[in-house]
């Protein structure tokens, strides 16, 4: 049994333990009333990274929630690989669709239930049992150091600061992210891109109060309809987003790269089947895969207007709100974006109505490098670990970080994601597989020592 | 000083301090949270009638909630009036935008501020007033009877049942009702119309469960821009209902209606600017008043889907829903309308959503006559308190117990409402003015006796 395996196994209860314990705090970044919790999270998180042997733990304060820090410097000369993840997780709503409470993590036939299972805290927390394990047993290959920040959920806003500021403190040679998805265990891939974010809020104003639908129906605008006509016109007949020049600065994929992201397994049944649909639905032309990791898309998040409460209210309301967020692909801009969207939905407001738009936050697309001495070293990693050469994909999601590490620090980074599609991410019984988990920290060392060889 | 002004002015307080006490009642029927509330507000009510000189006074069971009956017979060959009114009230939603508690009545410049103020608590409860006041002084012209139930915000579902099984005791010659307004205390008004209601909730479902926005965007249908097209394609571009068949039924009015409709007092600029609208929305070649009270309309009472929390939360929901609803003219059926609403509704459903329509609760139109004795003497009756003749009006509202009444006890109704448009009904701040109720108080046995005259 090698080294790493025996270790796992000797400390397996422990390390899921601690897992719990992370999981048990409601680390909600988006509800205020949270915000103790929060703190508490990026103590927790401190605590552990000392525990594991980690010099110079800080709790960093910013404008918004902190930056947890820590590093260990084995040697100047030796390459350095800097960890990325995220303590704050995503709001549990809606609460009554959890099968076992959020926070109070349960397993069911191998998998930990709990609102951050997976994403982040189960991710990143693998990190640091991989980085306890290595100062365990046979010691670093490379220089490590970890950044856990509290906002990744509510757009970083105040990460890039932190950044600009301590330039010096970050130096590393790579980026060493998990906070994205694998296909399966059976076919382990690494991620080589994410979609960028421009997330905003729209307010609909008609009457300046609540009206009696029967005394003014008919009479003035319904902002609840008015905001759904403006909704509706935000995607043409082949679901293509209608705002123009929106798609101006897509760049598309050689038919070399569709085919390549194609190849990957997908049985559309099973999708289907997966998510309780008769048909999909997306932009026309474009495969599953391609819509998802390669083509930009318009969500609307929360709707929301009106009598909402049991039982029947005729009422024709003063204001509806929509919270709407686009997903953006390579080349794209967040804030060209934003302001694109901003000005087409007001251009679209007719004269009946007062229409308020308001940016949450944003985060720019990426594409990794795969021809990196970082990049083969978690190929190298994965295929010892899983006997088995990972899949390049394209990732759906957003991390804002990474765009904004290459433009500050000039680091590229490795998208080593050990979760899966079916993690129910921001959904209730968010989930991660024990397996994923021990997978992970027993595939993170080979990494360290891959990266190290090769950087020789 | 009048008989009649003379016993408001001595008892005006403590008729005030009454109805604030039914006021304090939080007797919300769509509520289930509220039902306690609503039964006390029976029994406070029978209570009233006893004091005030009823015979034979009983808070009726149904299948929902009871139904006060009381009357006072003094000589069966005198004329009948049976006095409808309903006690329970609107839900108080928005409770943030009220300026002070839904149900702690307070007075500010001359107006009562709660929730039933004028709808329907402060209008029925003139009528306990005025029968007390005719009790105590010459004595009642006619027969009495009440009838004051708590489902009238929640459709009447039981009231149907009850005058079935009540025709002897409901017998009467006329059904005087005060749960409407007129133009303002200068130009008096009578409706003469109300229209009828189709009030249905959709729901429309896409994916099984909330989904990460990032990882599924683009290739599921997100239920609440499904729903957003849908609601779009209700009504076409010139704000004409768009569901086939939905205006076969509608009487167009003569001209001579529209031009005796249209030369009620309405001043365009005074009513954008009550409601802070720069531009008026409605159904094309009729005027403000024809598109509130001559024509069908469909409004959006309340929509939501997703995540309507603080913050940005990037889901893509499972699930997005909304509360409609329609208001009939003359002639058009309410079984009829929610038929083709639900046809429509679900003709217009993608294969990419699974759609489900749940009628709420439904009332007929009506037109009441303008050349019975009953409406003579409410015209001669608001003449003499007025100092002026009442204009005929059509409301935008609906009580569907007036087409239940005709159809099931043959009797025609009066509509003397003493409210104003501007009261709030079903908004925060309702209101009404204590001018107003006064004025009712010295009104309605002014009705009483031109009506036992009228009936000689």
């Amino acid at each position: 049994m090698s080294v790493i395996k025996n270790y796992v196994a000797q400390h397996e209860q422990r390390m899921l333990d601690e897992l719990f314990d992370l999981l048990r705090y409601p680390s909600v970044s988006a509800d205020p009333k949270y915000k103790a919790d929060v703190l508490k999270t990026a103590d927790f998180v401190a605590k552990k990274l000392i525990e594991a042997g980690a010099d110079n733990v800080e709790v960093c304060q910013t404008a918004g929630y902190p930056i947890v820090y820590g590093e260990k410097i084995i040697d100047a000369n030796k390459p350095t690989v800097l960890v990325y993840g995220h303590y704050d997780v995503q709001p549990p709503d809606p609460l009554e669709l959890w099968e076992t409470p959020p926070f109070e993590p349960t397993i069911r036939d191998g998998k930990i239930f709990a609102r951050g299972a997976c994403d982040d805290k189960g991710q990143f927390y693998m990190h640091v049992k991989a980085f306890e394990l290595m100062m365990q047993t046979d010691g670093l290959p490379c220089n490590i150091k970890f950044m856990i920040e509290g906002e990744e959920e509510v757009g970083s806003d105040n990460l890039g600061d932190f950044v600009k500021q301590n330039k010096n403190r970050l130096k590393a040679d790579v980026i060493l992210i998990s906070d994205t998805a694998m296909i399966s265990m059976e076919h382990p891939s690494l991620e080589t891109g994410l979609r960028g974010l421009s997330y905003l809020e729209v307010e609909v104003t008609g009457p300046n109060r609540d009206l009696h639908s029967g005394v003014y129906g008919g009479a003035v605008a319904n902002p609840a309809t008015i905001l759904a006509k403006m909704i509706a016109s935000l995607h043409d007949e082949n679901n293509r987003i209608a705002i123009p020049g929106f798609y101006d600065d897509v760049i598309d994929l050689s038919s070399a790269e569709r085919d390549a992201l194609n190849s990957a397994p997908y049985d559309d049944a099973e999708y289907k089947a997966d998510l309780g649909v008769n048909e999909l639905w997306g932009e026309k032309g474009y495969s599953t895969f391609e819509r998802t990791g390669t083509r930009p898309t318009l969500e609307v998040n929360g709707i929301w207007g009106g009598y909402i409460g049991e039982g029947a209210k005729t009422v024709l309301p003063s204001k509806a709100s929509a919270k709407i967020s686009m997903r953006l692909v390579p080349n794209q801009g967040s804030a060209k974006i934003t302001k694109l969207f901003t000005d087409y939905f007001l251009s679209i407001a007719p004269a009946t109505v007062k229409v308020k738009v308001t940016p949450h936050h944003g985060g720019e697309p990426v594409v990794t490098p795969t021809d990196s001495i970082a990049y083969k070293a978690a190929q190298q990693a994965i295929a010892e670990s899983f006997g088995k050469e990972p899949i390049p994909t394209r990732g759906g999601g957003s991390i804002p970080i990474v765009a904004l590490f290459e433009a500050e620090l000039g680091i590229k980074t490795v998208l080593m994601g050990f979760g899966l599609d079916s993690d129910n991410l921001h959904s209730p019984n968010e989930k991660y597989d024990i397996a994923n988990y021990f997978k992970g920290i027993e595939t993170i060392p080979l990494f360290f020592k891959h990266f190290a060889d090769l950087s020789k």
